[in-house]
């Protein structure tokens, strides 16, 4: 026990070069260790923004940068609440949270909205398979102590007993808050991109974050640091996460795993598989299989499939790889009579609506602008999301003192966007009818 | 004719968003399709910088974006002449100097200096090759003047007949000057990996550039601003370029490459193989084979490799994609004595000295820090790399000008490193005679 | 004629560094002779952001800062409209604009609002005169061409005959526009101040503006641009321009001038007072005066004040130099009936009223949040501020289209403030009812 | 006792918004105290870099905002160290530090460097006087703890018994170290001046600072941060400090100040005059004067002589207003006779060569670039400055270690330049012999 003692902290602090926060810094033996795994290590092949570079060509960051730096923002909170001695937060479970603001993306894998989309996986259960199972990460945290791989899967799946721990990592799940998670991917996202909104005033705002009562509340006197914070957010949703060139890259990716999933249903042979693939389409992979299962190795595939017999497949493939993406058109509006049309007049000219037509909603997107009231929808919470301590230690949710807030909340933007290939379109424009010419603007 | 000129120029602008210099502007359809190739959007799938992401976390940019920022640079200073009225640039090259800036890195392969170094092959022949044979690329360039091929690269080879072309674009062989391409990269590189060197003032060394005689100089008047740039550059190399953790990973990443070539020479069956890797160690590699080896291809041979009977090269794969790098110790001085000892000591221990164990010295790496007289040595060049321009004509190199150019010049600050494999050396270290646990610090 | 034509264009194009745009170039003898008249060097000696610097002490900036800023807004406006060859651009106005935004300030003079307030001077005016009357700017400006004097005046005074020209370089006092004034100060003050928000992209929303029917409008494409910059500029009044603690500096400046300005009328005998500044008591300033009226000599005139044998005075310049400024406190509402009150109180304990009280609504202020209806209720102008333009010309006014621009419109957020010296009233705070405790928080 | 501790620690932590450290955070009661007394705020009248705001637009920042600057540095570093636990630090001289950090430039009067130069005074003396008489700082001081003021003199005079806290604040007068004084001006003055040069990533050398046997020195692995540092400061000081412009207006200020005090001594009768100033002349200047004499009393000063009688002061005086600066030659090299032969040419033209021809070389300027051996022959001290702690202990100086300091180290780079007033000198031209015209450049 006191030889575990002695070697807990790090006889010298390290550090990592980081663009955003400058430096991160780790003091704890655990931590490093926890870096130091191949399955953390393998985060450096997962991009954080998926397909954005294709609209943004800066941002080929990893989910390993975001990952340490939800971990330094998580760091420079705790250590503000010990400098302010608030009795609120709990003293012991600075370590845990640490650990799980450092690990709760561990689970995701390659370009993950579309494959969970696809096949139905989940990262955050990875995640806790990768907690709990037989990997570096399980054995580096029990070799601490053998409660640590339980306490941060808990915390990861928002059923820790401590629930300030889970509010300060992440709450994406359910409702909108202000947490580390957020906090980093704003700046880091902005910062890759190169876009100017989304760079808020970290530093005020981790100094008016205060515990209270098992979450993590604003102090009032920084109400206008939120603003300006649910601002950012705002502009980073609509003009980079939002953006229609990265959903029609998505779509696609989607594609290709909805026709692969399908040829392989149908008893299709590959002209070439690799193992954590198949493992995937044949719906039994396993923990070494959804390891090797990176970015690196879903774009091999791609190329190699290029020259598939399935002419679908390898379209498609080309189209990711060589970013041949689709075109999209902007409707106010769509009903289903006329979603349906546009299907059968596809087909007519010999398209494959399956795979050559979407329709895409933002609005259902898995992101969340600021919406308070979207806890209460969804039934699982009743407190509403980001609450200001006021002098008297009364509570206010920022909506009710905040117009601007109020207002960004009302906001439902959104248009559905049509997505086709343009060239198989516009080489039998001349055999569609008139008002499907106008809506593809072939005239 | 009217037809080509009628699209000459896109209708409108188009704009990338970039991090270093916030907008990229595109105003030819020429450039536009060039970049839509399958073979410019390759280049979003090999890093700028190798392997520097395992020391860096943020250096995970693109050669797609710095090819980008490399024309936008070249597009900036060839405006200025146009602005200024200089004589001495020649008018119709615009165009002409525009591609090859943006194609110059077209033929780079994945961790080009590891590649090269084992397999012998080199990436400007590889440029020529996907400007000359059948690509996308050679048939873009074509439809626009059918001369356009050959002439983009002879830019890129040096042996154009307007020599000013080459010099702004990129001068990387010979000598050491300041180019578009270099310019580029310094301000990128330490923007992605976040170090404050590298930060010189971009705006102001574009403003102080002449064309004069076939070449780009400086007006004296930027001496401070260009001493400015080189201390950058001086910086740059020794912290991040030359980093003894990124030497590290590419020692590893040549000792995989190496054992790979020898198996495969002798005749060794690996469990795992890909076409386009098998073309490469077979020394037949053709342009579709080669297009297709890009960093992920590369990444997941090593992910099917951690799994090859043999244990070297399993071992190796391992290390890079977890990594678990080699460890160094630092030599003033090496001799071939010392050098030899080392050796059958390692091999003494049961440890494999071709593989487990590297000297290296900075110095020999194909990178330059400024040495005027570089290119003499070399016999290629007679005129010293950076002139300023004097108010009446005449021409001075700026060692002879700035003494704290000259101190740069003179240093030559590398020292010898050694790396190997911490654990197994370790684990071995009391069988070591003293003078080699007291070199590996085992006491 | 031939001689004018020769010395337009300076041989060599001047540059100043600038921290904002960072560089600022001139191209045009007739800039350069103006920015080195006497007139436009003192504005070096008036601060751009009044007493700001109080609050924020990085907002130590000078007008001749933000007019040089000003001018280069405009300089690149002018230079896209005519790389983009648009023709709503009226070709022959370039100089005339850039001399109108060089000079917009011209008639600054210190801590305007205050002086202004209690002295009844329009800096307006005195820009008009100092065009027109005998002064270095007038003399430079008839030796170029005799129109121009009038023709600037006309631009600054909105009056002139292309509205294009009023409309690019400051529409400051009928309504809300995007203009080079504006955008130059929201991103100036941000630097020097050092907060976060008033960075809006620049360069993005220079690149979609569009001279169109005698109006600068903003293409469709640029809307997220433009709802970034009007977040930035509400962020910037609520935080920085209307600080209570600014407001504060300045309620006691304008106290400072009102107390001198009925001691001069009544006849009081100064300890010490100096030529310009008599002149403006006695309401009978010349330019001469006015010129020599800066900062410097204002705060000079308060340093000697100190030892005034008026003790109001004294006490007040004492507060203002040392910064020992009024505090606040917070009021939902105010009746006159309450104000009376406090009056009558303030009396009884020996203070006084018309000095040692101030209600303050920031609402009232001479600055505008973003309202697209103010211009119709003054009644002069019929057509909504910033217009944005479709793909097929029409024209349609930013808040119907973003709701977050909606949102800003509406919000009346400030509230009644209370100033008074804490001292004296904490002294006498016994003294007081105890309603009159609870408002100043003595209990 | 009790009483006093009580409110060591102000309730909340106060801050300011600082464009270059974000935030200035003050904890402490007395810090807070220090910062309101009118001596402090005095500073804010006062420019950090004199007239470089004549070359650099954005330089007009004050040393209140550097001295707030220099005590945050001091803060982090002692912050660092406590963290730490280095025991070389001497626990109980925190506060000390601190306020010595916060007062050093105190004593600094307007355009320090030409008024001491002509009057013979001293800031170093004034800052002792304003700590140890009757003054506000002195009272505040003596409240906390009646040794204060001694000990804070004694550290700002370098005799303090720790002469590590001496070492931390600044160590102007002796030598070239690297202490908080000099960090934060780098900074501050490349941030408001705009250059690029000057940004050295402070966070890394504050890590790597360490308390050392009575020295702050630093970790050798930090010696690539210390070389970046001293590359700013170079570049600072030849292209900000030293610049030609800035230069002569020091020169008018001291010609101004000079003609001032002959005229006194002869016995002129000014025209305007004003208590402070004429204490200043009379050489019986008391603390009340000192504190009045700033920035802007010495502006208004020359805006009142202008119309002086004395046609040189007057002149003079228009001169620096107005921004009409003497021009400079450059020579290489300036012998007594040349020198000798310019004055009596000028004089045989009717100027004055007292007060229109100044020789000037910027190496006998009041700054210091980095020279270890200056310490040495200036008898002082005999330990270099800028020390490296190697791993076991053993220190060396870093131009021991790295070239490129050797190399700034050697460096003396100035030039003879020649400031005089052009245009009487160009009237005059054709009674000048030969080579005068060819030194003037008169052709």
């Amino acid at each position: 026990m006191a030889a575990r003692k002695r070697k807990e902290r790090l006889a010298e602090e390290k550090v990592f070069k980081d663009p955003v926060h400058k430096y991160i810094y780790v003091q704890d033996h655990l931590i490093w260790d926890l870096i130091n795994t191949k399955e953390f290590q393998r985060l450096r092949r997962i991009r954080q923004l998926g397909t954005s570079y294709l609209t943004f060509h800066g941002a080929e960051h990893s989910r390993f940068s975001h990952s340490l730096g939800v971990y330094e923002i998580t760091r420079k909170i705790i250590s503000q609440f010990e400098r302010g001695g608030y009795t609120d937060w709990p003293a012991g479970e600075k370590l845990i949270a640490l650990c799980a603001a450092l690990l709760h993306d561990i689970g995701h894998g390659p370009f993950s909205h579309s494959i969970e989309d696809v096949f139905d996986t989940n990262h955050e259960e990875w995640t806790c398979r990768l907690l709990l199972e037989e990997t570096e990460i399980n054995a580096v945290l029990k070799a601490y102590d053998s409660s640590y791989p339980e306490r941060i899967a808990a915390v990861i799946c928002k059923t820790y007993h401590e629930p300030i721990v889970v509010s300060l990592v992440s709450s994406q799940m359910d409702a909108d808050r202000m947490d580390a998670d957020r906090m980093d991917y704003l700046l880091r996202d902005a910062y890759f991109t190169g876009v100017n909104y989304g760079t808020f005033d970290l530093e005020r705002i981790l100094r008016v974050l205060r515990p209270y009562k098992g979450r993590i509340v604003v102090k009032e006197s920084g109400m206008h640091a939120v603003e300006d914070y649910l601002m950012s957010r705002y502009q980073m949703y609509w003009q980079v996460y939002f953006h229609p060139v990265t959903r029609s890259s998505e779509i696609i990716l989607r594609q290709i795993f909805r026709r692969a999933k399908e040829l392989y249903a149908s008893g299709y042979t590959f002209n070439w598989m690799i193992g954590p693939l198949e493992q995937l389409l044949a719906g039994r992979i396993d923990i070494e299989g959804y390891l090797a299962l990176d970015e690196a190795l879903v774009q091999t595939v791609f190329s190699m499939w290029v020259n598939e017999q399935d002419e679908v497949l390898a379209d498609l493939s080309r189209r990711f790889l060589n970013r041949k993406l689709y075109k999209y058109v902007t409707m106010d509006d769509a009903d289903d009579q006329l979603w349906q049309e546009i299907r059968e007049q596809f087909k007519a000219i010999g398209l494959h609506p399956d795979y050559h037509l979407e329709i895409d909603f933002p609005y259902d997107m898995p992101y969340d602008v600021y919406r308070p009231d979207a806890a209460d929808a969804a039934g699982k919470e009743e407190k509403p999301p980001i609450l200001l301590l006021g002098p008297d230690e009364q509570l206010s949710e920022i909506s009710e003192r905040s117009s601007i807030v109020r207002s960004i909340t009302g906001i439902r933007q959104g248009k559905y966007h049509l997505y086709y290939p343009e060239e198989p379109l516009r080489e039998s424009a001349a055999k569609l009818p008139a008002n499907m010419r106008e809506l593809f603007a072939f005239m």
